[in-house]
């Protein structure tokens, strides 16, 4: 994620930071120009139609279905949003459980016991695991090696090590160094951590429904297309900037609800679990 | 439903897959191309209507309602979309649930029980047997044989299963081979078995209000049909794409909703019931 | 609720259905026919007002104001559309924890004891009591006849049952017959019953703000009203079926929320309450 | 809060209820009248602009900012309505918690003992002092006088009477009547009060941002005040309705908002705290 | 926050507040007038462009989007206000569980125990130390000294004050002070601390993702700096007032959204939580 000053306005406006649309839309940009152009040059100089041409007035087509494409891309703003913002609510449950945990355990369990030792090291190894996973991969030296605990890398990574930390705390418990409703306490905690890894998943293996998906992409694509052919009749060559300046909105919106609804890779705009997961080993080393 | 890559412009909007409204909506596309055409001659030809004539004003209509069936597309489309949406989470949370009551249950019971076993075993058979009650069918190949464990297909499966699942539990706790609180800790994932199962039946069983549904496809047919009345007086025979894409536009929108608010079921865009019912049952037996 | 088909395009648009709102409109839909002919007449004919008289701009008032119209009509339908749902997720949750009572409790209690017998009658119960309570009015022969409980029709019928069940889980309790644990595990599920009957309430009991329901109507009724005055200019008698579809649209969208909002009666749209206590009847059944 | 009928359409449209808005902006009307006469007179009558006058061409800003002012109206819609809405749910939910606290209380309580005497008076306590401490009174005469329990006016009243039952709870457990599982099993009750009010007060004491407020009602003046500027030039002194009737349309919505966002209070809209708090009192008087 | 009288119209729209977007715009709005003054000179007297020219119809630019830039608009709207308004939510249950917390220890613990002296002072010590925390500083005078606390500044502050609170009340059950059951009574409110502090840094860490924030700024420069190129043909020099109106209203919705979506600092429309955590004080003083 891009850390930034919300309230620079003019560096946004005329900076062309990675990630920006501009960026990557330019190609698009310059075969748009080129199009128009073109539309411009066989609609206006060689066929010479005359401005009550019939054509003219294709423009219906665009007044009646601007509204649509505008709440269709809203639509795909929201839902692509609030993705990345449940995305966000997970990794900050995360925090909370990892945090809340800590803190519990510390309460419950003596000082300098090798319980202690193992949860400092194990709780925070659960937020860097899912980070990998969520992005596929494996990272063994981010890990803090626990005695007694070894990854079998074939297997969900993450799953191991909740099933690790719960039957360490099961094992203090028919020990009898918690109790039965010192055990129920973290009951909530200890499954958070499946429950956050099972949404995260969810989030990154389910874009919107592929029907839409496709509809949009053809919906903008016909919509630019056919914008040249009955406004060359009113603006003639401006045609050009208008046609880049209208496929720039329609298609960065799209663009960036694309990169925004998996949030846990390497975009721009994903979210910083590298950071969160620091923290969390941070935050569970000093109370513990 | 279709595993795709989103960021994949070209391959989106010049194929036409598989639960692509192009392939569903063409033969009213060929209907609606001959029906404007017939009112574009019987206007302009037959009755040689003149350009100021009243009819040429009925466009009043589509520019005033334009804005309300957009309105009303977009309620559609954000309900159908929210049950779809909603009928993941409940497979996501059938997944996390699943998952959490095998890391406890193996944290609670000693290695190589026939409860282990048991488990193992029937917890996955759950998610089986709602894929296919969701889908009105019993599959029988599909759920693992557990010794005393028999199905009676008369009766509602995913409810014999829960109920199998509870009694074993509790009579684990009879037997004292987990504690009240262990007991306790496992009720969440228990009773959410259930709790999933009949919010998937209620997403199921009501499609958006009966009215609202009429409503939407009487309001789509009136507005297409009556839209080259008017327009054929400025666009002439360019009526006939104008029609097909305003209607295409609109009727895209009504039939993807149809599609996916009932997201259960073999339709392309339908949630992956099966892929995902197989992972439980893959990492339920890494677990236990 | 009307169970249809909602793929079934051609039957819905030409057919009118029971609780299809033209058939509810027509008699309005005759008198703006005649009144919109009336101004049509006068204007036009009567004092022969030409196509520059300043009356015919007040069409900018529809211009003006025809977005926020729609808006009040989405906000209108969303809220209303969210009562409905609301409503029917509460019966889902019904479903839910009548099922999950009778799972849970068929795991504590032995087989044939007069206790599973009490549960399978009493639990189903509160559904069928429910539905009559929030519909006004008592059917005793719905319910099934429970040795030792009576009903006092002139108190709240929906609290008499569960506080009845509560109380015969809590003499199990003091008898020792179930755990201090297995109570607590069935609390969730007890409390739910009248946490769905209070919201179910409600719902039924609180409507949108008067002044909304208000205002819109006012609106839709000026906005129709003066909708003639500006238009006859443009498009003479035609006007007639303009307004009559304009107001088609308006008052629909307004007649199926009123309708909605309170899911739980016997309109053509309400929830499926009968259907769905006689479900939960034969479910409970099934499971104790 | 007003109850009515929501199908009584023309009751609605001609007469003016107590709070309707078209009564409190009937002073605003009369002075938009005069207003736009006076511009209308100014700019035909006196200074006799011509219609091709740059002046009526401003209207362009209202075509271009008419779409954000509703926007934002349904905004300021949306946001006093969730207000309303959730003061509502909570107070459903006070309604639904003393009912269970009630019905549990009395599954656990020997009959005719002073605790439940104590209950039966001091749990609809609760809703009455609630219902005036949103309000910012105190009406001693509402609370049933319960032996033992004196109100400090000074003090947070509700706070008060939740710590009571809680004190009365715990002695009660203390004293062995009612089990640990049982004290678990009113937890979420005892809680629900204090949650409940805090919530109440969050929605009494925070309206919309102030900049929020502040900006709608700008741009609401300004965007009215400059309506007859440019419109004169098309619907001359017809632009006194047309001002009062676009007025009418847009200070109504911020007026209801206003209304309906602190639900608490005695406007027309408010929610029947009163009545809520007295069907308490009844139905815990029916259970215990 | 400033504290307001959402009822009183005239004073809100002529006086311009600390935090009224009128007064930080207002050197934007002389820039821009400068700007309008002389593109409209250039076109029109420079240049003397006539009204057929094809610069006019540039102006489909503003039409054609002008319906998107209000979308997003509101969209910012919407997620700024939503950040808002959760965390108050926060601050509300913040507020909730300090009270419950105080009712519940208050019902458990015996009176002039040094336990409720304890948590008297340290309860509270948590919304000072979160509010400052939120404002990355920290404010030693601000807490009640605890005999036993003592705060290191280096690390998380809320997170020590939450840990010695959970070890205290864990002393406490270890010394059989409070039993088990009670424990479990707080234990939703102890690890709501730490879920609503991890909540509040979410929202501050969190701006919308950086694109829209780049894409929102952009396409209102663009949109507000291309207006007059096209309008000046038809208003003139009235075209100043235009843009400056314009770009008002747009610049302002979000110059709100930034400044509301991070609510925990000093700026006039923030969160007051100084005077919230001042409450948390003074009711868990009367109730301890």
């Amino acid at each position: 994620m891009i850390d930034y000053n919300p309230k620079a306005w003019f560096t946004f406006i005329f900076r062309f930071h990675k990630g920006d649309t501009v960026r990557k839309l330019s190609p698009m940009f310059l075969g748009l120009s080129i199009y128009s152009a073109a539309v411009a040059y066989i609609e206006m100089d060689f066929f010479k139609l005359k401005a009550d041409s019939e054509l003219k007035n294709i423009v219906i087509v665009h007044t009646l279905l601007g509204f649509v494409i505008s709440m269709l891309l809203v639509f795909r703003t929201n839902t692509a949003y609030d993705r990345w913002w449940e995305g966000r609510k997970h990794w900050g449950a995360l925090v909370n459980n990892s945090r809340n945990l800590a803190i519990k355990l510390s309460a419950m369990l003596p000082a300098n016991t090798t319980s202690r030792e193992y949860f400092r090291l194990m709780v925070p190894n659960y937020a860097f695991a899912l980070k990998n996973h969520l992005r596929m991969n494996f990272i063994g030296g981010e890990l803090e090696t626990v005695p007694g605990f070894t990854v079998d890398t074939t297997k969900h990574v993450p799953n191991q090590i909740a099933a690790h930390i719960l039957a360490h705390i099961h094992e203090l418990y028919r020990q009898q160094q918690i109790s039965g409703e010192q055990l129920l306490s973290v009951n909530h905690e200890l499954q958070a951590f499946t429950d956050i890894c099972g949404a995260c998943e969810r989030i990154r293996n389910t874009p919107i429904p592929f029907s839409y998906s496709v509809f949009i992409k053809k919906f903008i694509f016909f919509y630019v297309m056919t914008l040249p052919l009955g406004y060359v009749f009113t603006v003639g060559y401006l045609i050009i900037p208008v046609v880049v300046f209208v496929f720039y909105v329609l298609a960065s919106l799209e663009l960036i609800a694309e990169e925004i609804e998996d949030p846990f890779g390497f975009d721009a705009n994903d979210l910083p679990t590298d950071t969160i997961s620091a923290n969390i080993r941070k935050h569970v080393a000093e109370i513990l």
